[in-house]
C-alpha cells in the first residue's frame, strides 16, 4: 500500500545468507523447488557481481525516487535495497550518491526493476546493481510510495527481511523462514552436481545419467538415419 | 526532408564542448533542466566509452546507409556522427570502413539508432559508438534522405552543431546556443554534488540533506512498526 | 516434426568452415549475398567470443531441455550445438554441466535462440555461447522436440550439417553445400576491403570510392548551404 | 510451489464481488488505494467484455496446460480462472473446449498471462477473457505445477476466492478480506465523480475543482504569451 | 536469395487448401503434428477474417516494396501473397492500390510481416490481411528482392504454391505435398473434438476424459486443502 | 523545457485542417514528401476513428497527469490535445472526465504517448483518442511539466498550432506553415490515385503503370522458371 514506511522487520540470518550467495543463484533457485527468480530483464551493471543480503523492499511512483531516500534510513549492515515502481518506468532512479549514501550504512547493493546511472562509478566502486535499464533520466521526489512491504517482480514475492542472493544468473528471493531449509538443499544440489560434472567430463551422456532414453521412448522418439530423411524430402 | 544535404552550419565551440563531456551526460542532463536525452535504448559498444563533438545529423532510409557515406564528406575535426532512419531499423548501417574514414576527417564517435558491425574492431580502434543494437545485417545504398538536417530521437531534438555528450550513461544533446549556459550549470553541480557525497559518506541522510521528511509529511507517509503489519494481515 | 532424432548426417568439411570463421560473421554475410543471419537478438555472453563449427539442430519444447540431452549423443569434434524451441522461450535451458559434457565430444560452442545459466562459469571454460537471454531459470526434461531436422531462425533454415560462424557482430549460417563458394566469395571481399581500407584512410571518400554521387544526383538530393535553410525557417 | 493443488479456499462473497463489477475497474482500483491492477498487458479478446467472480489460479509449465485441467475440477459457481505459467509463455494454453468444460461449472471467464485460441467461437459464446496473445500455438500435458496456490502478476499477488474484476481498461483483484470496504470506498468514489463530471461538462476546469492552481504555482510553473516564446527562439 | 522472381510454381490443389481453411487454422495446427504456425505476432486488420489459398512468397527490403509490385504478375486465382523483409520492418508496404490489383488477379489475400495502411478501406473491401501493425509510413520501390522463394517466418518455412490457412487465431502453413494428409487428419481431429465437446458440455472433466489422473500422480502432484496451507503458513 | 505554459500560439487554420483530414493520414504524409508520422505504436481505441485538428502539446511527468489539467484551459474549438511525457511511460493519464471537460471546450480528439482509460465510455461519447496503451493505472498531480512547447513523437516535431490528421492508419501532423501547400499536393496525390486504382481495377500492372520493370533490370532481378530451382536444390 502506498503512503507505509515498515520500520524493523526482521532479517534472515547473515550466514546462512552468505552461504546462500556462495553457492550461486541457479544452484538456489534448483534447491528451493525451481522459484524465486526475480524478472529475468534484471542484470548487473558489471559482469561478475554476486550479492547477498537481506531484503529492504521498496516502491516509488514513477520517475521519483523520494521513497529510496526514505528506505536508506531503514538500512543496516548486510542489507539489500530491492525497488520497483507502481508502474513499469526505466528512469535512472539511483546513481552514486544513493550508492554512497547506502554503503555507509553497510548495504551490500541494489537490485531495481528501474534504471539506474553513474554505472562506470559504481563499477569503480564495486557497488554491485542489478537493474531493468541503464538510464541518465533524472527524477523528482514528489510522491508517496512505501518501503518495507510485500512487492512482487516477475511473479516472485519479496518480503522485508527475506534473503536475496543475485550473480550473473540473474536474482533469487529466498523466504525468510525457508533460508535454512535452502542452504541445506543447495549443498546437497551442490554436491550432486560435482559428481555428474565428473561423469560428463569423462564422458557419459546424460541420457543415461538422468535416465532419459525411457522418457525419450516413452514419448515415442523415434531415430532415423539421415539418408532416410532425405528419401522423405526427394 | 528527404533529398537535402545542409552544407557549413556553425558548430558549438569544441573547447566548451570538452568541458561539458568531462562533466558527463548525468550531471549536464541534470544541470540543463533534465532535458536532451536521446533515446535510452542507445548504448556504448565497449564498457567506459566517452564522447562528446558536434552533431553532423543523417537521416537514412531504413537498410540503406547512401546518407552516411554523403554526411562523412560533410565532417570536420570534433563532430560526432547522429545518424537514425526513417523508420526503425537495427540493420548494421555503420562498421569499420567507415570508422576508419571518419576518423581521417577528425571525427570522434558515432551515435546511431540503427545497428552497427564490426564491433570487435571499433573497440580495438577505440572508436566510441553508441547504437540501438550491434547487427551484422548488410545495407544498400540507393535511396535518399537527409544530412544536417534536425532530427529528432527519444523526444529530443538534435540540430547540426549542437553539442553531443555521450557515456555509460547514455547520450546527451545541448543545443548549440546553449553550451555555455549549460557548462556553468554543469560545473555548479557537480561543486554541489561534490559537498553532498561527503556528507552522506559521512552519513547524513538524503532525507536530511534535502529536506524530504516535510515532503513525507505532506504526503501523509506514515510510519508503521513491523509488528503492527503482522497483526493487521492476521 | 517433433519426435524424430536424425543420426549421422554429413557434415562441411572443417577445414573450410574454420577458414570461413576467421573472415569473420559480416565478411562471409555480404560474401554470401547479405544473406544467412540468424536472428538478431543473439548475443554472445563474453566479449571477443568466436565461433565457427558445423550444425547439430535442436528444437526443444518451452522450459524443456531433454533433447539437448539427446543431441549431445549425436555430436562430433567440430560441431556447434543450434537450439531453439516450438514456441519462444527464454528459460536457462543450457548451463555448465552441459559444456562440460558437449566439450568432452569436441563440441565448440552453443547457439540458442533460448536463454542460458552458469555464465561466468561458462566464460571461465572459454566454452563460447550465444543466446538471446541470460537467465536462471531451470527447466524440466518431459517433452518430445526433434535433433538434426532443419530449423528456421530470424527468417534463415539451418540444416544438420551446415557451417555456422558466429562472433561479436553475430551468427551467419552457410549452408554445407555452399561453404566452398561461400569462402572463395568472402577471401575476395576481404582483400578488396583491405584496399578500401587503404584509401578511406588516406582521405578518400566513399562517396567517390564507390561512385555514389551519381546515384545521390539520380535521386535529386540537393545541397543546400546552411544560411538558406535558416532564411527558409524564418 | 510446484506440484500442489489446494481444495476448498473460501471465497469473496459473490453480491459483492457483482456490486464492484458493476463499478468498473478504473473506479475500484483508484477506491482501494490505486493498487492492484494486473499486468497491463492483458487484454480482452473482444471489446465490452465485462467480468466478475473469485479466483481460481493456476500456475502452469510453460506450453503446457495440464493444470488448467487440474483447475477445473476446483471451480465453482461464480468463479473466474487466472492462470499463469512458471516463465513467460504465449502459447494458446486455452480454447474452446475449456470454456465449454468451465461454463458447465459455471465458471464466469478467463484471465490469463498466456495465449488463448479459438477467439471467434469465445466471443460468440460470450465467454470473456483477458489474455497477453491471441495464439494457435497448441500445447503438452506433461509437468507438474499449481491450482490455488497465491500468484503474482505484473507486482500484483492474487490468492483464491479473492475478487478479480475486469473489463476495457484491464483486470484488477480486489483480497478477499477487502471487498466490503472496497465497495463502500469504490461507491464514494462513483458518487463524487457524478458530481464532478456535470461541473467539467458545465465548463469549470479541474484546475479549479481540484485546486491544482496552487500546485502548479508551488512548483513554479510559468505561463508565458506565445510571442515571447518565438523572440527568446529568434 | 535477393534477385530472384521464380515463375510458375505448382500450388497445392484449392479444393483440398479450402477444406482445411473451413477446419480451421487451430485443428490444423495441431493435425499436422502442432507445427506450422507464422510468426504469433501476425494479426488480422478486421475480427472474424478467414483466409485460404496458395503462397506465392516475397521478400522485400525494408521500406520498399518493389518486389510485392513484382508479386502481382506471378498471382493467379486462389492465391495467398506472403510477404516478409531482409530485415524487420513494420512500414506500410501494402495498402489499397495493391489490394485492388491483387484482386483483379484473384488473390484472396495478404500475409505480411511488415505494417499495412488503408485498413479501413481493406476492411470495406472485405479483403483479409494478416500483419505484425498498421502503419501509414510510405516505402520507396528501389532494392532488389525476391519472389517464389523459400522463406521463413516464425520458425516456420514457407514454399510457393503451399497452402496458407488464417483466421482470428494466427496463420499456418501446410506444404504443398502434405495437403491430402493434413486434410484427414483435421477431418479426424474435428470429429474428436465433436464428441469432446458434448462430453466435457455435460459436466465430464478433462482430468478423466484425457486420462490425466495418471499423469497427476506420476509427477507427485498433492491435494492439500486449504485451511492446511493456512497452517503451513501462520 | 519543463515549467511552462505557452499562451495563445496561433492556430492552423480549420477549415483547410478539415480538407486534410478527409483526405486521410496516408495520402497526407506521402502528400508532404513521407514525412509528419507519429510513433506508429499509437493506435486508435475504437476502429474507424477519425480526427483533425490543431495541436495543443502536453508534456507530463510519467504517471502524472497534472499539466493535462494545466492544458484544459489552454483548449479552444477545434483544437487537438497532444500529449507525451519526459520519460516512457503507459499509465491512464487521460479518462472520461477529462473528455467531457475537453468536449465542452470544442476539443476534438486526443493523441497520446502515454496508456488511457474509460475506454468503454470514451467509444460511447464516440471521442476519439490514439494511445500507445489502454491502462486503467491511476495516477497523481504532482509534478511540473509544461503546456505549447514543442514536443518530438517518434521522430516528428509537433509545435503548438500545427495540424494534426489521425485514422486508423496513424497520425500525421502537417506544420501550421504547411497546410496549404499540403493541401494541394494531397488533393493533387489522390486525383492521381484515382486514375491509378481504376487502371490497376482493370487488370493493368503496377509493374508497368510505374515503370517498374526497368528497375527490376536495373538491379539484375532474374527470371527464373521453377523447374530450373528444383535443379539446382537436387
Amino acid at each position: 500500500m502506498s503512503g507505509v514506511i515498515v520500520t524493523g522487520p526482521p532479517r534472515a540470518p547473515l550466514p546462512v545468507v552468505d552461504e546462500l550467495s556462495a553457492l550461486g543463484v541457479a544452484t538456489v533457485h534448483e534447491a528451493i523447488g525451481r522459484r524465486g527468480l526475480l524478472d529475468r530483464g534484471l542484470r548487473p551493471i558489471y559482469p561478475g557481481a554476486v550479492l547477498g543480503g537481506t531484503a529492504v523492499t521498496v516502491v516509488c511512483h514513477p520517475g521519483d525516487n523520494l521513497m529510496i531516500h526514505a528506505a536508506v534510513e531503514q538500512c543496516r549492515d548486510g542489507d539489500v535495497l530491492v525497488v520497483t515502481t507502481s508502474s513499469p518506468n526505466t528512469d535512472g532512479l539511483f546513481g552514486e550518491l544513493l550508492a554512497v549514501s547506502l554503503r555507509s550504512r553497510g548495504v551490500r547493493g541494489l537490485v531495481s526493476t528501474t534504471g539506474v546511472r553513474d554505472t562506470a562509478t559504481l563499477t569503480a566502486m564495486n557497488f554491485p546493481v542489478w537493474s531493468a535499464a541503464v538510464c541518465a533520466q533524472g527524477t523528482v521526489k514528489a510522491s508517496a510510495g512505501s518501503v518495507n512491504m510485500p512487492i512482487a517482480i516477475g511473479g516472485t514475492v519479496i518480503r522485508p527481511g527475506d534473503a536475496v542472493i543475485a550473480d550473473d544468473d540473474g536474482v533469487v528471493c529466498v523466504p525468510r523462514g525457508e533460508v535454512d531449509a535452502a542452504l541445506a538443499a543447495a549443498k546437497a544440489r551442490a554436491a550432486k552436481e560435482e559428481r555428474t560434472r565428473a561423469a560428463l567430463a569423462a564422458g557419459e551422456l546424460g541420457l543415461d545419467l538422468y535416465g532419459l532414453r525411457a522418457v525419450l521412448e516413452r514419448l515415442g522418439v523415434e531415430y532415423v538415419p539421415y539418408d532416410e530423411t532425405r528419401e522423405a524430402e526427394g
